[in-house]
């Protein structure tokens, strides 16, 4: 089931463009970013670059919300750097909004990120220690600060973001626009995608390859971990400074978040789903008269299920995709019925039949338990539910939105309980063992949900108080 | 492709509770129409009555736009009815939202209505002579008329709807909310669906049964061509006068029109589409590596197609729902382009593959083009075009919005020239002959759009010009 | 104190142009309607015909809430009918937004309308029982309907218009737009003013000749009670019937409804409310130090005042003029606030002062004393009260919004008595017999709210319940 | 003529409360804004502490267009700072509406500024070189860092904010709120206005008396030229460094910018604009029939006017007060005409009559132009132009928004020019002389736009040009 709030989330979707000329800048990161909203939906902003002079817009809502004709006509420039960002569960604050506009020593900056810094914390510290005050909460406004005191002193916005990189630590995939130069980098351990693409001599860079393709430009490469990609009137060129840590990644990319017709790090997303639903197949077969997947995700699973195991693909449920984040809930007394309403059981499908059922992850549990009833009341004999994932038992520091552990059901329930507990008649998650066949030509990535081996150092306060909330509260209304 | 200007329009959906006070049924409608909301996106509307006392909210938008917690929270009633519309190609004027809320000689009555009347221009021409003045363009004016009329001279609402309705010629399934009673009734050709379901001791009419599921309620059985129901404190019954005319359920409506998991006088869609797609892998065989659908409605017959021919299923298209009625049309010369915004093939699924494509139909031809383009631009070897209706030759007059004979590619290319338009290296549509078998059960259906054979009398100024003006136009800014 | 809910209440304002050319309607339309939106803030609209076709644009709040640059140049034609409607203090609805548009057996119509008709009850009623149907609340609705049926039968729209006349009873300017004439209409009393403008050679027809000004019209003379006035491409020509009834302009368009600035059947209401004052002084003089105007109509009587007592005027009183209808009353503790965020005393000004206050006239007295208790905690010390109008004892069935006798002060206590609980140090109302010297040139006008003579006939269920509810009861969220 | 495009502007209103808790903060924030509305209407906020929380909402538009009751209600806390500012001709951006609510060292701060600092560049600059980043254009954010730097090494946040004040100069009227705490600042010029309230134990800071009667508190004293003021819960406090500064209150304050029922350092400005029109009358009589005063701000000083010469006063001119800032101007070719639409003259009052017309002050002369014509056009035989300020000549670096010298008219005309210019029949200005007796007991005020002598320094960069952009564009869409 998607985007729901049933499911770990991640972070945000950033796009830039620096445009030869053929190609309008604003319009390429609106459709860029349409492309990527299922990466956040919370609210989205483009800023251009006209020679020298930054322009922008961003809004609370979907990008179809935010933008129309007027506004993108309106922002005119050469490049542009575009943002989608998540919605939390709490306030959605304006401010918060990216792309970071902001004016510093050396005129104007705008920045987009997408990952999470493990040591934010320390950072603020020390920057309010000097006088720093902070008008948002999110990590891009530490890095702007961090990548504007390096400005002093470098002889290039490119010398002070390789400056600047070391200090932070954690996630990040950034696209940074200076007056003259589109800037493009990716943590060391690469947590979060980024990839480079080309439209005649307009150079792009999007999370995910959904957005090269929805602006018609060709994927070139990926952003290497660690490395910063700058393009100006000169061209592309790579600045990487060795590092030694491995490549880690997020592996729930390839599980949940990605768009299935992306490829990640070189790894199809589609094909990593449908290998998943492959090894599912092989791990606990079962004896079934379809296969079927909880849209959107768990259909690619599905089929790779299918595949290997010879069980005939069918729909079995469809879901409404009119309904958006504006979905009035129904009260408490009718929270089941709420699963009904996003989706919906094919009655004549499923009636009388042994149903293998696969879904890309559980979180608390009560999700599946729903749509097991709801396909049996249907008239589903049995259910076998098949996950595309190992259960969810460790906190992400990296970007991913995961419940505390006290919402974990796996923390708390054996595989066999949350079988019983969602009314399935038998129940199988990926092994962890196996999530690296998954993606196979992936050398590297970062299980620490499923496994707990946290590839980068996280901060002992982090580890007591996953939300350690260093900035002071400010609400707005 | 779904809900697209390259598609086909329904005009709307209807839906209408009685409530047995278990069920609040401003809530009960809202979930009901969100999924009917693929029948109409350009308004919609909820009246509910509250011992006699209508209250209503209607506005332009989606279901999710017009409506929030605090406007249904304000809908008190023991009764509800609501419409959604569908957006027309040229202007949407605010006055044409449903349900129509009016008062006349006995209070107060809501209607909403699905269908298009062959007979409005008689209608309203003769109305307008007797001194009867329009507010809205929209047919359920006139019928608001017609019902209002016998009302005067009938010793209730539904003897007053009993009279009415052999004077109104064409398409309609209605529901009449008067301040005790609700009222369903379909057209005695059954053109456009309605359906009936039973909450408790609630009453739900619907267009489809997926409203029937949306809200929480049991489908008992379809309203029959030519019947009225009643329910009001006493329960539900039954009006029906013998009619001499065949059963004629829009084909459309299995094809494309309503959703998948809708039962429709007693067939399922889901397994109508999976029969379609059977039929054409019997029709025309074909050597290839995999079947594919194009989101949404084609994907129902891939798999019928996959079945039957053995042929691997495979997704090959990802669509972008995050892609509404605002979305911003590329310029000119980026039309091609829009098509990949919207939907976007899995290079690496269907590179150096041969392809069969199942798509519900094809209007102009401009859409498949672009399609079978995408798919050989991500390296697809061959694409074999199957289309799970026959061509368009005819125009309808009971409610599909199709193109004129101008815009229809079939009438004036060959199947074959089609093909070749398409740039695909085959194509097949399903065979006339063969639509009966795709909803077996379903005595009676009309495929004048199709065949030209029209089961109900259409009015020779309406065959010489299909959008006949009967009304002076207004513009509303 | 000005259009607040403490005071009577006009209905409407209305306008009109036929235009040579050299003016653009709509334009005109909106400057008329600003320069009347004193008589009218819930909602406005402007309908315009371009060579037969009429287009619209309506809305609820100001004319400036209501229009921007894009919709009046996309409202295009040689006509333009304008309206402004009154907030009633229920509901306000968005149907009842004027002017209304339809369509007709001659094509189409727009109609508005200012005033009230005493008939409405039986008019409906007729129409009703014949099977008409009605989806406002307005009186407009039942014009158009009376309108629209001698249509039928009459050989043009004015000979429809003059047919239909007689038979509505009660107040009426009216402005009636065809597709080829403009058509203005007053009601045998004149109750409500309607004048006639000329820019070069477009003809211009409003309530106000302030609207006049606004749009650089000259002011040509008013429209006769029971006068129709047309303008067509052969000019302007009119048409009058003989009918033996006296002119009864209602006289609290002088003493309040109307701009300051405005001539009203010849009477400047500037002077006529200087005079109102003139009379006051010589009605019951008074020892003081300055004289005051309650803002804004308070103040022309306070110069009068001033002129005739030589008192000096001073300013004594400010107003908030950024305090509209969406302002947020404060909670029941802090009522008494409510005058000062509105209205604030001038501390130095009044302070140790003997003040003769003017205001147009008292409904709850409730106002009015919270005025004199704010002067007094500024430090006047003593407050003459002085109403240019006579106390309210009667309801009015022509238009004006006048509380129910229940909350008529007057209408429980003695002048005396009226003044104690205004804290008041003395307190006069101008005289009945004084009324026909403020307005002196003006022949004839309606004072039944002060003097319960009715110059029209009031049907008993009217007499017995002034809102009698007539139309069934819907309410619209 | 008020709040026009033709005369100067004032930059903005702020206010702050300190609750003893029998108020509400946001609910006084929100009544004290709309009485200070006059001083800017681009974009309003409040901000409320709550126990060291902070919450606030800030939008564009009126203080009434800004806040609903749902949003005050949110707005909880013991503590609030409010602001209204101006808008300006260009770009209104989102991101400078005040109060700036940021994060620091010591939790959060919110901060509201009216005045201009006239080293903003050089701070600008250095901090820039320390690294900082800029998210907004206005001198707040500068201050904000002043303040944020200085916290880290002072014992208190109003230590901090005596130590950051004499770093920046210009003009200042600050009100700044800390977790704790609230804090009034003046500049040691006194340029703008900043009063002291109390309301029972509440303590309230207002940038003009209006705003105190407004939420019904009573005025104590001004806030000092150079002072601090300190409210917490041991009551106020006062800190004031000795400075050797001569106080320079804006004397455009009493002129035009601030609201006739206010009392700025002691003076009322009605009596201190009558008291223009005094002098007025006494520096070049002239015999007439009649005083008028162009609304709003020239009724006060025709009042004094009429009262020193014996002349009558009359309204003669009638202002719309329904057309707001979004009001649509009227085509080029009928810019003169959008004089008449927000102003009209009495034709029946002055026609035929020699006029003495008061107004504040003369900036372009166009208006002025416009306005005699009107009344000329009325009838009006004599048009004497009298002006309570003496000609602009100079350019205001202490937050008056005076055009440049391009556009005034005194810099290339002669008083006898401009009246010629103006249709006058003859013209006078305040003489500067005069200006000190306008406001009596006020010692000292600036007149430097009149003058030219500057009492703080100003920069040579800003002398060479007043609009320096120190700040890099950026636009906002």
């Amino acid at each position: 089931m998607d985007y729901d709030i049933s499911k770990p989330h991640e972070e945000c979707g950033v796009f830039g463009i620096y445009s030869d000329g053929g190609t309008l800048p604003a319009y390429a990161a609106y459709n860029g970013l349409l492309a990527l909203q299922h990466r956040g939906q919370e609210s989205c902003g483009i800023a251009v670059c006209d020679r020298g002079v930054i322009s922008y817009s961003k809004d609370m809502g979907l990008v179809t919300e935010a933008f129309n004709d007027k506004i993108l006509d309106d922002l005119v420039g050469q490049m542009a750097v575009g943002h989608v960002r998540y919605s939390t569960a709490g306030g959605s604050v304006r401010e918060n909004a990216q792309p970071l506009v902001m004016r510093y020593i050396k005129g104007t900056l705008a920045i987009a990120h997408n990952g999470n810094l493990t040591n934010a914390y320390e950072l603020r510290h020390e920057l309010e220690h000097r006088g720093c005050i902070f008008q948002t909460t999110i990590d891009t406004e530490v890095i702007a600060y961090i990548i504007a005191r390096e400005r002093v002193d470098s002889p290039s916005i490119e010398e002070a973001v390789r400056r600047a990189l070391p200090k932070i630590q954690g996630s990040y995939s950034l696209v940074v626009m200076s007056p003259q130069k589109l800037i493009a980098a990716r943590d060391p351990h690469g947590f979060r995608p980024l990839c480079i693409g080309r439209l005649d001599n307009s150079y792009v860079f999007a999370s995910e390859t959904c957005a090269l393709d929805a602006c018609g430009a060709e994927y070139v490469r990926d952003v290497e971990p660690g490395e910063i990609v700058v393009v100006d009137s000169n061209g592309l060129r790579s600045i990487k400074d060795p590092v030694n840590v491995k490549k880690s990644l997020c592996v729930f990319e390839y599980i949940y978040f990605a768009r299935t017709d992306s490829i990640i790090d070189g790894i199809s997303v589609y094909e990593a789903r449908k290998q998943a639903g492959r090894m599912l197949a092989r791990q606990k077969p079962v004896d079934a008269d379809m296969v079927i997947g909880v849209p959107e995700s768990g259909i690619d699973a599905a089929i790779g299920y299918s595949e290997e195991s010879g069980i005939p693909f069918q729909k079995g449920i469809v879901k409404n995709t009119y309904i958006g984040r504006t979905f009035i809930k129904p009260s408490q007394s009718e929270r089941e019925r709420s699963v009904r309403i996003k989706l919906n059981a094919l009655s004549r499908c499923v009636k009388g039949k042994r149903i293998v059922m696969l879904d890309d992850s559980i979180v608390r549990g009560t999700t599946s338990a729903h749509i097991v009833t709801m396909l049996k009341d249907a008239g589903a004999t049995e259910v076998h539910l098949r996950i595309s994932s190992p259960p969810f038992l460790w906190p992400c520091y990296y970007g991913t939105d995961i419940p505390s552990k006290d919402d974990l059901i796996a923390c708390h329930h054996s595989i066999e309980e949350i079988g019983k507990m969602s009314f399935a008649d038998s129940i199988d998650f990926l092994h962890l063992d196996n999530l690296p066949e998954m993606a196979g030509e992936c050398k590297g990535f970062c299980d620490a949900c499923f496994s707990g081996k946290y590839p980068a150092p996280v901060p002992d306060y982090l580890i007591a108080n996953k939300n350690y909330d260093y900035c002071t509260p400010i609400k707005r209304f």
